[in-house]
Order: C-alpha cells, then structure tokens, then sequence
C-alpha cells in the first residue's frame, strides 16, 4: 500500500469545520475559544444540534472522504430510518481517521478521541499498518463527551499533532445527544474495518466498501445511549467490502465478520458491559462488527455473506 | 425558544433560487420579470420543470435549511420511490418557512403562499408560537397553481415583506405538475409538525425530525391531483420526530399523530373533499398527518410508534 | 421539442472531469496527457478507484445533468445496495450523453464511446431523434476498457467533436473495475429510455423519469462482469417514467417496457451472450431494460406497471 501523501484528512475535514463554524445557527451548534486559542464546538452538551449537525460531524470524522446519507429502509420497519456510510478510501477515511482511538486523559477527564487529528499525531500502534500520516497545518479532533478537554490535554494534542493550539478545533458531543447519537451510529464501516484488521486480514487488499445501520434512538443514560449505538451496527449493520487477494480469504473474513460470530452476541450491549462490570477489555472484541457481512473478492468476482440483522434486539435495545 | 436571529431563511433559500434561474434551461423552468420588477418562475405550468426543479422548489420551501432525496424503498412495493425529508431545524424549516399559510387573494386570484417570504411578513398567528422573523432584504414564495400573482398581490406582497418588488421572487407550479406534485409531497415532515402544534404539542419541545412519503403520479385534474399528494403523506408518510420534555406528552403524541385517528380516514382525500362539498373546513383537521409516526423522548430514552401504511389506499388514490 | 441550446453536456460534466483530476489522490484515479496533449483518466485500470470514483464518473456520463445516489434497498436483501439515478432531463442526460453509442475503432483498438463528447460529434442516428447538439469547447468520453485509446482514435474524436485534442478527456474504466462497474449498472435509467427509443415511443413525450438498480458485484473476467451488470439492470432494475400523450400508449409502452417481454429473458446475460457466440446483434434488443416499469401517463394520471424483479436471477448471476 502505497504512501498517499497527497490527501490531507484534516485539510479536507477542515473545509466542514469551517462551514459548521459559519453556520453555527442553522445547525445549532455552539463555537468558541478555549484558553489556548483553541476552537471549541459543542454540539450536543449546552448545544441542540440535531440529525444535521451529526451527519456533518460523522463527514468530519471521515475526514472528508465520506459521505453519510439518512433514507428509509423497508428491513427495519419499526425503525424506519438508515444512516449509510461510504467513503473514497474506506481504510484512510475509518480506520485512518474516523476511530475513535486516541486515548486521552488527565485527572478525571478521559475521551477517546476520534478524527482526523489521529493521522497527525499517529500516537496508536494501528498507524503502523496504515502507512498513512497526514501533514496539515490544523487539527481536528471529535470527542464523545460532554465537556471540551482540559488545558492539558489541548497542549498535549497540538503539541503531538504538531500545530499550534489556535489551529486545533474540538468537536464534542455526548451520545445521548442527537448529533453524538448519529455520529456514533455513522461508524458502521469503520466498525466493520476494524474488525477486518483484528481478524488479522490485510488491509491493503480491502479495497472499498459501503455499509448502513439504523438511526438508533438516543437515551439520557450514558451506557443505555452508548448501547443502543452499538446495538444498532451489532445487531442492524449491513456491510458489503471488497477485497483483492484470494479468494478464500475473503471467505474466511465474510464468515468471521459478523457479530453473530460472538461469544457475546444475543444481548443489548448495554447489558453485556454491565455483566462484564463496565470493563470494556472482557467484552469480547469480536462483538464489534455489523450484523451482517457481505465480503467480495474482486479477484474472482465471488461474494460471501453471513450474519442477520435481529429485528427482536434492535427492539429490545431500542425500547 | 431563542430567537435565533442569525438564520434567514430568504438568505438561505435566495442562493437556491438564483441557481434555479441560473440553471433555468437544465431544471426547464421559465424565469421572467413581472410589471413591478418581481422575479417569476413558472416551474410547471407553460415550463416543463420535473423532478429536479421539484427536488429544488421543496429546498426553497424549507428555507434553505432542509436537504430532500428521493430514493428507492421497499416497503411500499407499487409505489417504489419515497420523498425524504431531513432539516437542520424542522420548526422553523417547516413551519415557519415551507407551511403553505399565508392566504393571499386578490378579485379572482386565490392562493396559498409558502415558502421563507412568510417569514418576514409573519402575518399569521402562528408566527407568535414560533417566536422566528426573519429580516433578510429579499423574499421568496412558492404558490401553487398555474399562474403568477396579480399586480395587487406583488404589491401587497412586497409592502408586508418589507422589501422592493424587485427583491421579491415568486415560483409557481401547479400540483398536477411534477415539479408542483414533489414539493407537495416533500411536505411530509411539515405536515407531521404542524399537527403537533394542532395537539397544541409545545413547538419549542420538538428538537429534530427526519419523514418519507412515496413520490405520488400526478394527475391533470386540479383536486385528484392535490388528493394524491394528500395521500401520499396521509396512507404513505412516515415521521420520527425527536421531543424533549415528560415521556407521557411523548407518548400521547405518538399516539394522537397518525392520520389513523382521524374520523375522515379510510377514503382517498379527493372523494373526502368532495363528500364536504370542497369545503376544507370540514374535514376533520387531524386527517392531515403522516400514516405511521415515531416520537422518541429524549428526555427518557423512550420511543412511540402508532399509525401504519395503507397499501392498499395509496393503490386505490394513485390509480 | 425545442433545443435546449443553453445546455452544454460537456461544459456541466466539465466540472466533475476537473473535480476528478484535482481529487484524484483521493478517488484514487490517475491522470496523465497524452501524446496529443488529451488528458486521460484511468480510474480502474492501474488505477484503484472504487465506488466514489464511479459514482463521479457515471454522473459525467450524464452530462452533469443527473444525481447517483447509492442506498440500502430491503427489496433485493441479499444485494442490499442500489443505485438510484436521477436527472433534470433524461432523454438529453441518458441518451444524449450517457448511451454508449459512438463506436470508436482502429486496428485492434474498439471502445463504445459513452458520455457527453457524443454531443459534440453528433455521429449516430439517434441524435436525429434528440434535436440536441453541444457546442461546448471541451470534450469528454468514457471509455469501458482498460487502456487509453490509440492516438488515431484521438485525433478522430477531437476531429469529429470540434475540439483541440488539449480539450479532449478520456475516462477509462474496466467493467471488472469497481468504478467501470458502478458506472454501468448507473445505466439503468438510459437503458429504460433506450428501450423507450427502440420501441418507437416518440421521446418529446418522455417528461421525466427515475430508477434504481442493485449494485452488482464485479467479476475479473470481463463477459461475466458485463453479463452481471447489465443483470443488474435486466433482472433487479425498477423505473418509474412519466410520460406526455395518449393514455393507450402509455399502456402499451409500460407493457413493453420491461426486460420480462423479451424472447431471451431468464437466463444470465453472460450465458445468452456465450449461447449467441458472443454476438450482441443476435441478442434479441427488447432485452435491455429494468425489470420492472412504471410508466405515468401524466396528461390522465393513470400509472400502468409491468415485470418483476427476479431475486433468483440475480442471485444465479451474481453468484
């Protein structure tokens, strides 16, 4: 997999954060200045925000390279609406940008933060499968929260992003918000991605992909919130990938895929990490996938399936 | 509810109709300058408009803040393309721009004006529910019907917007047209709000909304026509709407939202209208509204549904 | 029908041609000048692309004038995602530009030129028919191939467009490409109007259109990759026509309409093609078209439909 150089996550995530600034009204977010210089956007804490505001955000966490669309989907009828993702470089734009793997904590505060800041600061071990790194001259980070990073951990993104703190912008929105609740939702590919690169599959030979999952209703409680987002990819995310390599390598992945596959598979998810005690490590990692996998080997031209959507779990963790 | 003074929906809405008259050839409507300087559009009467021009006009109508799609789905087989529509702030969006509200008549001319210039002549009550006015120095309406306004109505127009004739823009289509017939139906999301507000719902409780309807055929005759597209949003829409506030209002809302409730369900709109004598005032008020309507309180993470899709009524409406 | 003069097909695609090249890093597409000074866009040759890039590429095809949409369709589960294509005018955007209709030969070298550059040329017959004619003072063609065309071909396009070579594009793409892939099975509305055309329905009465196709998975041989696009269209593709004129024919070209009517339905296409020993002209020509038609005759409402989708076919064909 060759060095795409050329393609600067944050550049083009930029061009969005900047339209979210301007139109701050319309989507009903709320920008200001930390004590670093530092943009600040609230998009669900102080701030309504909305589908809209979300949507905008999932594209921002692609990094710009995706697109993330809202329609009715027949499958699912008690919950009618679908978010679909699809990107131009599926593993540059999920796994590159939108995961939210960056670790970041001081004193009571902790985020996980997901973006296109990660590809500046290329502080996680999964850049080192990416071979990608972005060189732009601002930084965005999206965190699932409710409350923008302390002053420590501003510095410590621009310092690691390698910008000065006024060329960093935060977007932050908790899950229980609307915008938090579709951006969540919005990583049914990235999921699926990630998953492919647990299973040990190559990511270079993934090619493209596209995927949907339904829009979840948000909940006041964290866990239930964070739950129903996982529910709605477990147990209601279609993902169809493409793959270069052999062939039964791309039916090994199709059949591994699915969160079918898990040992947690069957419950809300809220109520799997309560069993667990909250510790995320005891949940069974293969858990995080969509529902459904179709996988084509572009290289014979067969495709493999497996997985179902469960009508009865989006019900039971949707309420 | 805040004011959110910075949005302006006749600002918004105004970079939409300058690409509708720039691109006037490709969307195949006709723009012309009335006696007093206003912009007219025909979309559908002499000009041919069509889906696309429909697609743009129902942008219009939402003030610029919505976004419609059309695409494919399933669960009404016969009728296999659905409007969708998303806004970044359905109160103002629907109700305070695309509502078709402000009653403007003139000798034999008889219209119902919709779209953003109500919003700055907010003649109608409802404006002091929906605490919004906008102050932009152009205005846009969107008549139904086959011809432009009369002299007396561009002035009358112009005096209560607060700007010059020639700042004014008026987009006329009648529903048997296609472009006429889209922007009906793209009403889906507006009809669900505006019956909230008829359950005397507090507006400022309802936070966001995403509805589909199926794309009707349109037909020649003027009520047959306007029934279908009555229909289409009545036997074949779909709205989730997102409120804060007590679970129990939710719950009545869900409940009391479908046209299933209404005393007139149950015939094509046409044959109802017909039955009272074209006299809108007697159909029962809460007809108007999607078929199946999801209302998530936020505040409790619960969700409602109530309503269901007729088939067999759309077969019956749509021919 | 009156020509449309102020429609330039190749200007409007013109912008999505330079939005390629300048994106190209990220649609993952390659460009390069040619001996000629033409520029030559290899989007799945050598070249990656992927589903992004065909999208874009099949919306040049339709001279800037249409919308692809790809989204989760219930109605084909085990080929969840459709492509929906939707324009401002068909009969310009699908048959005007985007048919691949210019044969272009030269030694060894044959290609179907497809795309706006066809409007230019005006070589084939059908363009008697469309009364259009570009005058644009750029060229761009598609090309289903994996390789640019020889400078003979170059020089003879230019010839025949009225353009210097330095304003000629070239889009290659294979069929076993995810973007040659994407952007056939997006024919699926031409393919309805070419039908149309076939069947002698007077195109001036074709006001609008819209359809939907399951996204087929390609196929590294290319009979089978072309055998399951056009199954895409023939076994899994709904359009919905509206038409001007008589009622009766209407009726008659809904029930014509569709890929069921024709003498070879029912079989892959690759199989019909290998049992014709790969002769397209003894394939009956009633073939090509969606599964299913709707036609609305809008001068009386009524809406006739004919065909079915064919889950087995597309699954035999799809593998």
């Amino acid at each position: 997999m060759s060095k795409p150089q050329n393609i600067s996550v944050n550049s083009r995530a930029g061009v969005l954060v900047d339209r979210l600034v301007a139109e701050c009204d319309r989507l009903r977010v709320i920008p200001s200045k930390g004590s670093r210089g530092e943009t600040l956007i609230d998009a669900g804490a102080a701030a309504k925000g909305g589908l809209d505001a979300g949507l905008i955000i999932a594209e921002i966490c692609l990094g710009g390279l995706g697109n993330v669309s809202l329609t009715p989907y027949a499958g699912t009828p008690k919950w009618p609406f679908h978010l679909t993702v699809r990107t131009s470089d599926p593993v540059i734009a999920c796994l590159g940008s939108q995961y939210a793997g960056w670790s970041l904590s001081h004193g009571d505060f902790f985020a996980l933060g997901s973006g296109p800041g990660r590809a500046l600061a290329c502080k996680e071990e999964l850049y080192h499968d990416l071979h990608y790194k972005d060189e732009a001259d601002r930084a965005t980070l999206v965190l699932e929260g409710d409350k923008p990073p302390p002053v420590e951990i501003v510095d410590k993104v621009a310092h690691d992003c390698g910008v000065s703190p006024d060329r960093l912008t935060f977007i932050y929105a908790p899950t229980r918000s609307l915008a938090g609740n579709v951006q969540v939702v919005s990583r049914v590919l990235e999921v699926a991605l990630h998953k492919v690169h647990e299973l040990k599959f190559p990511l270079a030979n993934v090619l493209d992909g596209v995927a949907s999952a339904p829009m979840s209703p948000p909940h006041p409680d964290f866990i239930t919130a964070m739950g129903r987002t996982n529910d709605a990819i477990i147990y209601g995310g279609v993902a169809h990938l493409f793959v270069t390599g052999p062939t039964d390598a791309a039916r090994e992945l199709a059949k591994a895929l699915p969160s079918t596959n898990s040992r947690d598979y069957g419950r809300p998810f809220a109520e799997i990490f309560k069993a667990f005690n909250f510790d995320f490590y005891k949940i069974d990692p293969m858990l995080f996938s969509p529902a459904v996998a179709l996988v084509t080997a572009v290289d014979s031209g067969e495709t493999f399936r497996a997985g179902q959507v469960s009508q009865e779990l989006l019900d039971v963790s949707f309420g």
